[in-house]
């Protein structure tokens, strides 16, 4: 249902999809957001400003120019229906990756995280996850749904098989606290077990899913549920490039609500953080 | 679950619930919005600025302090179940209607009137209902759900006994236009089939739902779904007052979304269109 | 207080004070706003925005480049002490008066009116005063306050000899219309009586208090009380074209509240009817 | 240096360059916008916005799905040099108008329907052009340029064998209005005199050139130079429909700004007028 | 006339007055302000959004559900009088605190913090005021009034038997800065002396005053009078809960200012830092 | 064609142009704008906001109002012809050095600073520039044109005897990084080797020029091109207090695009960079 886009030199983001490495693509989906909805405009938005930006990052040296990417466009919205909404995604993500391809998804909520991280275990069972947020989305279930944005890390816990490592962490219930004290490895307030986490993990399979409310809403105003306290660009930044060590599968960037921008700024941090994770992971 | 909520002088709604004629409140969903999301946030922005405008009316000459009406606070969130959220609010208006008062439901979505409906034409088998739009909606399904915003005129249609009445609609799919030519009794583009309508319907019961996307967006430009060359407010005036001469028994104004307005008109007008529905209800 | 500004030529608004035939001074004053405060920041963004605008009028086909108008910038800011910054203006009137010049203000909130029309009535004792507005500005005392912006038009009334002509009006207190149906000339919702008050009036002095909440908030969403119901930007021009018959000793334009105003459409509007307010006046 | 997009079925414009009959484009181009530049962002905005229309047009019973329209995505930008960017427009349309189908460009500022019609000229030497505008666009020159949106209908005018049409023409210099006068068949204020252009022009070759300023700013806050005192969208439909008895040969709708126009309404008004004109002109 | 509001379960402020430790109400005022106005907008703000916060804090691991906290809601509105404001507050101050309740008071300009502090020095009269602000508000007078939100910190010291300790002022004149270093505890730029502060009151009754304006306006763009150079909001927690060991009598949070926030983020911030006094002060 | 500004106490700045040793203009041009125009509007609106801030500073413990400084107005704008309006800026700044004096612009755009520093590179043929801002402006020519605000330092270096010095940058093709490498002396993300820079330039003659996205867009949204991961404006400051030891001889500030700034925040701190500027090189 997804579709391959016009190539556009100035993106650095312009492979066919046979001839790509890595494949991007948005999910608009913003169905269970309980506080400020709007992320289903993430994908567009991105789309439309990521030409803003240079190709070549000189915190890497390296330039999407000499990748190899897709854009592959947005699945259609389906709201009303989680259920269907995850099984659509469950089935593109599966696809791809028979392909033998990575995958870069553009939120969207973070929900779209749990169909996405499903077929990935099934394709590598030692999976690990690299989990930045601010919220610990550990909840059991909220509002008396099992599936939601604030539950979705606690359903992806249930089927990992690898570890469950989380940053940034600030916001949540003194039991989602609890939880992860006992069950995942939680950084809370800032990012500083990263490193201790690249040699644990060692030459795994690694998923990063990337919910930019962990950047303090200072720099991310455009998200559904700022959260004061966050890193800094330059702290995520230095958080993100020690993972160019690890053999990163697949990745998401999640919860990017364009409306509560006004000044524009927060979908060109989300644009920056899309080129590092894509020449980290190329 | 809804509320009494401390009654403020300003407003002219501070009647308790057990003397209350009239009985308002918010239902704050719009988990089928397809296009742009946000109408849940309509009550609570109605709510804040409603003492901005005058009690008293001098289109009908007639003030809400005269009046017995009670304001409710607003129903819980139910994200992600449309069927739960919908017969939550079918039962809380079946408790109302119980009570023998009068329900004016601030939206939310169009889909909120089905489950207002349908208790109505319980009680009421002989119910008209007056709908006022930009939109048919009339869709027998929209992307894939029976149950949207879309579709919510058409399944009201199918449990009716009484006639629909539609006035200001211009935009829909051919079908929809073609369906309305045949079953309901519509009015493009304008109001001016008002009075017939009135004469017609005599004293048999009416419900009246408001979309105010049915006015112009430059008046109203804080709605999901704006469609130019609407009615003025003016012309709405002049379309609502001949429904004093009605037996109105219910009413709902709906798809204010107010992220969409950053000068604050649109909740202004929408407060006065309130004003005048409690008016002419009461 | 007022200082005489640097001549621009683009704006049409160029002579000496002494030169001058018509004084434009602002009074960014707005402090017994009770609900949305900003008009202080009314004459600085027409400042800022007039030359924008055409200096010649196709409507009554003169030009500002042929008039003699001096701009004297603002007067200083007094907050906290309505009656000094009542007396600091009415002073600086006298003054201009004592040269025999027209004022033409720019608000600032409504009350300005009063202490600005105080000394013409000193001047012109059969001074007639017509005012555009959505509201009635009749009350005797608003929280608690005798001088207060929705009292404004009564303190004037009591002290004017001729006769108040209200235009536009569709907001106040039962206790408003009515006092307006015995003691003033009122014209509820439209201006459809300016013609006949032309005509009364005849010769005698005349002060225009234009309150730009008396367009429709379509296009004046850019003010602190919006009123849904208000004449649209023709309405008004068609209403103020037959003024130029009378003999206007002086005006003001009051209330625009740039900040409510993103796409800044409401200042553009206020600078066309300043422009044609100053044309007939010359 | 325009590229075929990739089809989507929701917008109604899906046809391929081969196929088509009528070639959409984008020229983002503002160079010239002396007061408040952004036009360059109207064509993104306009094809991100464009599925939230409907296909079917109810004012003409036509719909989209079954007329044959290729979108050609956007030229690229080239500012600092406006000669070159203008040559770049006349072989683009030269070389579509040598493939013998119709042109529907999205400005972008006024200058650019310069280069459009020009080649048109050469191809119809009898062309006929009807120019919706709020400004005459009559100058000689502007801050000493030839060649600038303040221009564009001078030097079109320069060019044109058949009349210059204006409608709704309300700002000018005294000379500009005295030009037209004389040499254009200018429409003040509104769009009466549209049926008489229709029965003059008869089967004549006609382009159609639509500054969206013409409508009032009201209902299209979204533009460069807001002009209050314009048409409603119903008086532009009105205007507009009557074209259809014409031989259309192309068209542009010009001056977008979307970035003034928080609400998003204008961009949804200018969407909705572009069906219409591709409706007519199919 | 302040009055106990619905209890809002998600809020975690929920008690009746009666049984409540800690008494919240709101003063919307901001008649003095010279530069921005809007402060009176920021307790309805607050009460808006502070259910999108987590009751629970994970800086000092406690949660409001365990407090004992009662909202009493908003005083009216005076405006224009400023004395009879002052004398308003202060009674009302009087009487909770013969309740033997706390006070945490939302704002609303500065000036507001002096009629509050009285009644405090009365009960406690070795009260120590801790003053966070990015000005010195030292004046003593302002555009020649002595009772504003420039000059309430002098005020405040003239009554105070105990010490104004200041922390992170970083605008004012050579005069305040003069005052401050002869007669407050000033820390310029930062919060660094916190603790030395904490050391030396010991046990002594406290009053906390936070000027959000201390924070940078990166993380709090919605206040009147923003000022770069601020502290972070990790900086101010960790400059706020070492409070904890002291004995904190009453605190206000002012100048919030939410139509200068389009994002949402300063109102999240302020409630955030609502909660963390709260949980300190219960 | 820039005139005396009428003498503004508040603001600090109001010597004669006779009396000055500094003199104040803007240029309001944007014309290569490539990304987001509006720069054009930066000089006006920091003239409307410039007395919101104290003319004291704490940071150097001086005052403009102890300094002899003009505020000379904004040159006309001239879109369309960059090579015009680049000789008009370049025969302003002569005449000014002429009368033995320093100026500061404000921009507008980056390109600007090329016509202003020709002239001084005459004046002071060993002077040298210090550029502080996120983009290396390294390009050799931008979309074909070789005079662009990408290309501005390229040009400038082209043309300087003495050391090019660049702080903050951190944007830029990988030619431009390795241009610099060589050529420059370029300080990638930080302004660590401010220290160095003043102690290697000792008393050569300076010129600064301040790109203003120099600054993280989370204290500087309001920019053509914001780039994340700036200083933060305190590293700014202690980047900018050094350059006191210097022979400062001119300066600008550029780039502020206040459109994009919608709380008001970025003009606030380049008003405030502003003053710092001005009592250095003072």
């Amino acid at each position: 249902m997804i579709k391959e886009q016009v190539p556009n030199i100035h993106t650095g983001i312009f492979s066919s999809y046979v001839d790509s490495d890595v494949v991007v693509f948005g999910i608009p989906y913003d169905g269970t957001a309980s506080y400020r909805p709007g992320a289903r405009f993430g994908p567009q938005k991105i789309r439309q400003e990521i030409d803003g930006i240079e190709t070549y990052s000189p915190y890497i040296n390296k330039d999407l120019c000499d990748c190899k990417i897709c854009d592959m466009g947005d699945m259609p919205l389906f709201f009303g229906n989680t259920q269907t909404m995850l099984d659509n995604i469950n089935s593109e993500i599966q696809h791809i990756l028979k392909d033998d391809k990575k995958t870069v998804v553009l939120g969207g909520e973070h929900l779209i995280s749990l169909p996405i991280i499903e077929p990935y275990i099934k394709k590598y069972p030692n999976l690990h996850v690299i989990h930045f947020d601010a919220h610990a989305d550990l909840r059991n279930e909220f509002l008396g749904e099992r599936l939601s944005h604030a539950t979705v890390m606690r359903r992806i816990f249930e089927k990992l098989n690898g570890t469950l490592w989380q940053f940034g962490i600030r916001s949540g219930t003194r039991e989602e606290f609890a939880f992860a004290d006992e069950n995942t490895r939680i950084n809370k307030f800032d990012l500083n077990g990263i490193k201790e986490a690249v040699c644990t993990i060692g030459s795994a399979p690694v998923y990063v899913t990337l919910d930019i409310d962990v950047l303090d809403p200072s720099i991310m105003p455009g998200t559904g549920t700022p959260e004061a306290g966050g890193v800094t660009f330059n702290e995520l930044i230095a958080g993100i490039l020690p993972l160019s060590e690890l053999n990163i599968v697949g990745a998401d960037i999640v919860e990017l609500s364009p409306h509560y921008d006004p000044s524009g700024v927060s979908t060109s941090v989300a644009c920056k953080l899309l080129r590092e994770l894509l020449l980290i992971i190329s």
